[in-house]
Parts: structure tokens; C-alpha cells; sequence
């Protein structure tokens, strides 16, 4: 399979290559302004992500290739009811490589089997976003020097936040890296995560973050939803918590970076946007470089990862997932691996 | 006129021309990827319809050009009551060429008379939708090679089916062609077109899409929409005689092509598509190299139409067309040609 | 500050640099074709304008660039609530210019502070609208060879119309122009106006339009809108009093021009479209190669305005004008500058 629908669709090794080409792209700009001459890429957006869409087609734009835009299902076919089966081999008629963001989970894997060129799950629901896991790899890189031995601080909504548990995940296979955990107790890391990426890595967790900040090289941020809480003043009273502002600042180390995904609502005060250590403007500089790698890759054919359906078998089962794209999908069979429907990642009971 | 609003706007030299250079083009795509550099294509999208839309950009794209884009009435001057003419007017001055979806029927036509740059009318309403029928044709040609003597089989909806009524219309300018009209009572082909193209082919209506498929060479599927009923409970028992399946399909030609406009919902079943006389997803690349074609047809000057308000004169009367362009554009006369308004030709009475 | 926010960013020596260069680059395209190859716009269109959006894209693809596009709130993060602050930062990364549209008040200015990159103000509520005001004037000096000593009518709603103070502000800084405002009472040129640029302008007040017109050189016509009334009969009496036609063309001069910011709903007839002195789609297309001018400029880096924050204070005041971006952007402090908004311009008590 020529795609990639999640972050783990890549070797270390891959990712590593793309990030040192992105820093290479960083500094010579010019060497790659017309690799992708007379490609297209389709931006698929079945829901609105401004910042992610204009970082694919800023990518696509630098190649020197061109782009075709799709943005909310209101104003595409999908109102009328097409498939992403039929969509992706449409689309395939058109553009030369596909980047899909959709609210239903595994829509992207769907188009990546239906498609006759590359998918790039540009986000699906809950379920992955690798392209951002990319940025926040490049980010730390090209930042700190190094990934390998350093001590990352996940702060805010660790329980639904994707960013976070993606990203765990990808550290999860480079070495020595300890991860501390910062979130109030209704918005802890789930079981899975613990028994899964974390299970062979050193991590704390603490509700704490002012006591947690001096140990830290990487501070990842998120933004804590309000409609995540059962009332409002819990809620106001937590977000007050979290948000890193400068005399918070105060105590973390000078060479310590602040990631964030973005968008952020207020859970960074602005002030901080002025100290060294505010790295997430940086991170969508990153993620621009980034997407420029993994198109580069992608286009030419030298990423060849396991089919999705290889050793995966239809079920009559129906996922559990409301939110799985086999639900709507026309004539869409569940398959089954390892016991976990393939397009979502749901567990199968 | 340097504008095609309707099939009958281009000759039958015209449109096998057109057909020769899309099947060059798929073959050495190289030799045209500069020939529309600097030139700009202005995508006026007034209803969603993405697949038209991304085709046409496509096209322009693979030409070398460039592309305008503005989608559905909510994002445009459109909802500030900007008329057709006016819009035209001012898009004449950014854009080489424009093409035009609109809901209602006639709104290309004025655009065509307004527009300093030749119009191509994508779709409007229930009117025409000539760059259809052009990749039907091209389809029909390129897959079967030839169109001369061939038994044509329409499935479907065939009262509402604009695509269905103007490749009809196509088809009788061609020798031969045999035609076979496959509908329930409900949605049978209108008289009109009995009398119109009908009139001087050879043609049959049945209500058994299994019993006809054996003789057709051509199978061209068309959607069933539920709201075209009456009661939900005689659509279900309707729509299922025309899905199309690999059962269904045991007993066809070896070598019959399988057509659809597309979107389709459910109307061939998704076994189908693996079956090597699926031609739905050819068609759509075929859509592709036909806009190419029509583009650079169009931008060459070589076109040379009739003027729409040539023979036509302004009447009093109102078009009795809900859905015509007369009733909302501003100051705009109804002109009537041998008795029909010029813009939607519907009988003016 | 290498923005513009306001036509008096620029100054008069500029503003006739772009016009000679736009009539420049209407006679000689080819000249400009690839001046920004490898440059990127961002179109950031947070209300819908397709005029104005398409004159900045074509703009920027005539100058052999290419384009971002956003359009929309509903489309874009900012239904997340993502700060101006913040957008700016991030398109900064993608694109090498901006051009933002916004209905708040100040959005733009925020934007120019926060951005790396040039910003454009493409319109902010009813605050400014600085390439319109070039445009009319290109459209002026082009058409009439001169602006210094002309007598320029400004018909119908002078009370609301953003396009009508800003012209005047900027016809202000020539030589003799005498203005003769027209228009109902209840639609009147506010006095802020009358005590600012016209202050040193020859210029009289009428209700009439027919009397006005023998002694224009430029006539500037403005939509009236239903919604400035309070009943819709007196809006209807006065609408028509205000409509210019053919018949009212005949006591004009014969080398009047007329222009409109356009869309125009129906202030002008049709008919008038005819007649050589209708220049509202010329203008169209002196727009466009104004923002190419314009483009330009701000790229070269020759542009070198004023700081938009330079001998402002921040004050505990809010502003009192409900559409002022300052009440929605997080943590944004109000200026205070010669005892006005720094972002809005309206007056604090």
C-alpha cells in the first residue's frame, strides 16, 4: 500500500528520511521547487480543518505541483450520497495523490483501498492524523537535535485528545524517551494507551503542572473542551489550571520547547507567544516541510507498506464504533484483524 | 457564438474532432500540458456538483492553465442578487473562459450572451448538460470503436434523465443506432423525445431491464430517485428490478460497456465494478480528456456557432418555465425562436 | 509597516506609481507574467466577496503566482475561534502575502501586526476598502487622463457607503476636485466626513440627480438598500428617484464616466450598460491590475508605511463600536491613538 493512513504505516526509518529532508527543504527551498511539476494533489475535506488544508496545499503549491480543493460535504457530492468508494476512484481519474480529512472514522483507509493513487489520512474523526505526528517529530527534531532520551510533558485533554495518544505512540519506537502525563483526573490517559505504546516506556502521571514543568524538554499543550465537562464551574475552574502563561514559565527549563497542534482557544496565554521557548508557530512551518516529505515519498512509489487487508478477513460483525465508516459506506464488509475492525481500529466483541 | 450551451451547438465534425484529440491526449498527454499556460478557466459552480467541478479544474490543470473557483450561491455575490449578465461581465475580465452550473435553466445561455469569453455550460437544471454527453460519446467511441450501429440500452430514469434524453439527441445524429429504452410505467421516456430524435431511429421500450440486456452493446445506467414516487413502499419494490448485479449481468454480451453519469447510489451494485465491461470509472477520465479538448476547442477561436438571438425576438410573454432564468434575472427579455424561449427552450404558449 | 490597511497607508506618489504601472501592465501583460512565480497569496475571505476575491486571485495568477484560498467563516478554524493573532501567524507560514476580508473591524489591522508577511485589507466591515478606493482611481486617471480639477457626483447612499468616504479621502490629497454629493436626507454624507476630507473641498449637497448631472465629469453611483429604511414605501419612492437610466444619461456630458463599486442590484439600468460612458466593468478590470500593482509592491519590500502601533498607547477603555475586532480577539489590547481606535478608527470617550 502506497498510502498512509496511520503514523505506524511508517517505518522509523521512513520517518526519520522525511524528517531530514524536510530540514533540508528548510534550507534549500529552490532544490525542490519543481519535483512535482504537472502533479496534482486532491485536498479532500469532508469537514472543515483550514489550517491542516492550506498546509497540504501550501506543500503541494512549493513543489511546484498544483491543487484540486474539496471542502465541506455541503458543498460536494457526498450530499448526494456517493461513496468514498466511488469518490476515490473518481478522484483517482484526476489528481495524483489524495489527502483526506472526514468526520467518520476510517474513511481514509477506505479510499486508500478503493483509490489507484496515494491516500494521506489528513485526519478521520478520533481516529488518526499522522501528518500532525509527523510535525510534532520534525518539530522536536530539528528543535532539540534529537528525539531519543528526552523527557516529554503531555498537558491538557489526554483522554480524547488524538494528537496526544499519536504521538506517544510514535516516541513508543525511539529510545529513552519518559513521558509525564499532566491532566485532571476526568481527563486522564486512557487504559489502552498505558497498556499499549506506554507499556514498555518510563511515564508519570500528575494533575499538577506547575511541579511537573522543571523536568521537562517538551512541553505538549492541548486544548481542554468545554463540552468534555458535566458542568460549567468545573470546567472554568480547571481550564484556569492548565493554561501555561509566563509567570508559569518561570520554572521550566531554558532550552525546554512548547508544542501545540492548534488551534489553540486560550490555554496558552498570548504572552507567551514573545519567550524563545513558544515553538508552535515553528510547528506549522514544521508541518508544511513535513507534507512536502511524504508527498515527495509517496509520488515516488518507493514507500511500499503492508496492505491493509492482508491477513484481515470479512466478519459479519458490525463494528461497535458508531462513528466507523462501515456504517454508511455502500455495500462496505467488516473486516476483521487481530480482532479489531480494520478501518476503524474498533475492538470487535 | 463562441460558447456550447447545448450538444446541438457543436457539429457532428466538431465532436469527432473533439473525440480524436481526447484519445490523443490520453495517449501522449505530454504534447498538451503547456497549450492553455497563462490562461485561466473561471469554474462558476451556483449548485455543488463536485465531480463537474474537479473535471473541468482538472482539465484546465492538465492544459497547463490555471483555475478560478467559485462554489455554490452561499459563498458569492450571487446571494447579494448579482445578475447572470453582471456576473459574466465581470468575470470576463479575470478569467479566458468560463464554465457555468447553475439550478436554473437558461442561466449559461445568458451568460453566453453577456461574456466576452466563451462559455461552457456545465449543467442547468434539467436543461442541458453538454460536456456529458461529450464524454458519453467519447466513451461509447474509445471503448467500442466506433458509434454507427450500435444498440444502445437507457435504464433507468428515463422521464427525468437529462443525460439520458441529450445523448439521444447525440446519438441520432449518428447512423444506426439502435435504441433500447428500459424503464417502469413511472418514468418512461417523455413523448417529446419520441417525436424529437426518436422519431428517426429504430427504438423499443420495455419494462425488463433482464430481458433486454442480452441484445444491448451499450448499457447506459441511470440513477432512480426515491422523490420521483409517489409511496416509498412502490419505489423499493421498483428501484431493486434495476439494480444492476453480477447475476443480472450472466446473461449480457461479453463485450457490452456498462455506463453511468454518476453519482450512483446504489442503482449497480458495488460486484460490479470489478467486471471488465464497467466502464463508469473510464468514463470519468474520458470526462476528463473531453474538457481538455472543449477547452482548447474553445480558446482556439475555431468554434464558430450560431448566435443564440439570431432569428429570435423579444414577446411579452412570460415563460411558463418555473425554473427558467427569465423570472429572476434583471431586465431580461424573454426572446422566443420558433416558438420556444431562447434561453431554457420551453414552449412558449 | 509593509501593509495596507487604509488608502492613506499608501501615498499620493505611490498611489500614481501603481496606477502608471497598471496601466502598464494592461498594455503590456506579458511583461508581468512571471514576476511572482513561486510566490504564494493567501486569499482569506472570512465573509463572502467572489468579486473581490476573484479580482485578487486572477491578480495574483496573472502575475504568474499562485493562490490559497479560504472563503467563508464556515469553512475555516475560526468556527473553532481561532484568533486573528493566530491565523496570521500560521498563514504566514504558507503564503508570502496576504489579502483578508473580514466583517469585523479591524481584523485586517490586527492581522498586519500579527502576520510576517504583507497584509492586504480586502474590506473589514464598513471601516475600509483601500483597493476599491484604487481601483476607482485607476479607473478615473485611465479613463479621464487626469484627476486634479474634475467634478466628481457621488449618488445615493453617502450616509453608509464605505466606497464613497474612502474615495473622497483619497481625491482629498489632489488638486480642485470639486464633489457633488446626491442623495435623500435619510442617506446624507455624515458630518465627520464634511469636517474631514472635505473640509479643504469645493463641494454642494442635492437630492436631485438630474438637476446634478450636466456639470459631472465622474459620476459614482452606490446602491441603495432596502434595509436603511424604516418602511419599504419610502424606500421604494426613493430607490426610484436614484435609478439612473438612459433617459436621465441625456442631460450628462458627453465624456462623463460612470462608475459603480458593484454588485449593483438595480440603481443603474441595464440599458445604461451600453453606453460608452458606462465604465462599472472597466473598472472590473482596472481592479484587477491594480492589486497586481499592488502585489507588487508589497513584495518588492519597497513599501515602507508607517507602524500601525507607532505613537499609539494601550488603554483600559473599550471601544464603543460593537464592530471592532478588539471585542472578540483574545487578549487584545485597544490602542489609543490621537484619541481614536487603532484598529477601527472609531472615537473613544
Amino acid at each position: 500500500m502506497n498510502s498512509v493512513i496511520d503514523i505506524t504505516d511508517l517505518s522509523v526509518k521512513e520517518i526519520d528520511s522525511l524528517i531530514n529532508t524536510a530540514m533540508d527543504m528548510h534550507q534549500n527551498p529552490e532544490k525542490y521547487s519543481s519535483v512535482c511539476k504537472g502533479k496534482k494533489l486532491a485536498a479532500m475535506f469532508f469537514e472543515p480543518s483550514t489550517r491542516t488544508r492550506l498546509s497540504f496545499e501550501a506543500a503541494m503549491l512549493e513543489l511546484g505541483g498544483s491543487v484540486l480543493s474539496v471542502h465541506s460535504s455541503a458543498t460536494s457530492s457526498a450530499s448526494k450520497g456517493e461513496s468514498i468508494n466511488d469518490t476515490s476512484k473518481v478522484v483517482s481519474c484526476y489528481a495524483d495523490i489524495m489527502a483526506m480529512r472526514h468526520p467518520l472514522e476510517g474513511a481514509p483507509a477506505v479510499a486508500a483501498v478503493s483509490a489507484s493513487i496515494p491516500v494521506i489520512n489528513a485526519g478521520d474523526g478520533g481516529h488518526c492524523h499522522p501528518t500532525q505526528t509527523l510535525t510534532d517529530l520534525c518539530t522536536i527534531k530539528s528543535e532539540k537535535g534529537v528525539i531519543n532520551g528526552l523527557t516529554v510533558g503531555f498537558c491538557g485533554d489526554l483522554k480524547y485528545g488524538r494528537t496526544v495518544h499519536s504521538l506517544i505512540s510514535a516516541l513508543a519506537r525511539y529510545e529513552n524517551v519518559r513521558v509525564v502525563l499532566i491532566s485532571p483526573d476526568e481527563l486522564k490517559i486512557p487504559e489502552y494507551v498505558k497498556e499499549g505504546p506506554l507499556k514498555n516506556m518510563e511515564f508519570s502521571e500528575t494533575d499538577n503542572l506547575e511541579k511537573a514543568l522543571p523536568e521537562l524538554d517538551v512541553l505538549y499543550m492541548t486544548r481542554v473542551q468545554q463540552e468534555r465537562f458535566a458542568d460549567r464551574e468545573q470546567y472554568e475552574r480547571l481550564r484556569d489550571v492548565y493554561i501555561l502563561d509566563t509567570e508559569k514559565l518561570k520554572s521550566a527549563k531554558e532550552d525546554m520547547i512548547i508544542l501545540h497542534p492548534l488551534p489553540r482557544v486560550n490555554e496558552i496565554s498570548v504572552g507567551v507567544d514573545a519567550d524563545k521557548r513558544a515553538c508552535y508557530f515553528k510547528q506549522v512551518m514544521w508541518g508544511k516541510y513535513m507534507r512536502m516529505a511524504l508527498i515527495m515519498l509517496l509520488l515516488s512509489g518507493e514507500h511500499k507498506g503492508a496492505d491493509l487487508l492482508e491477513g484481515a478477513s470479512v466478519t459479519q460483525k458490525n463494528c461497535p464504533n458508531s462513528r466507523c465508516i462501515s456504517h454508511t459506506e455502500q455495500e462496505l464488509p467488516v473486516y476483521s484483524k487481530n480482532g479489531r475492525c480494520v478501518w476503524c481500529d474498533e475492538e470487535l466483541n
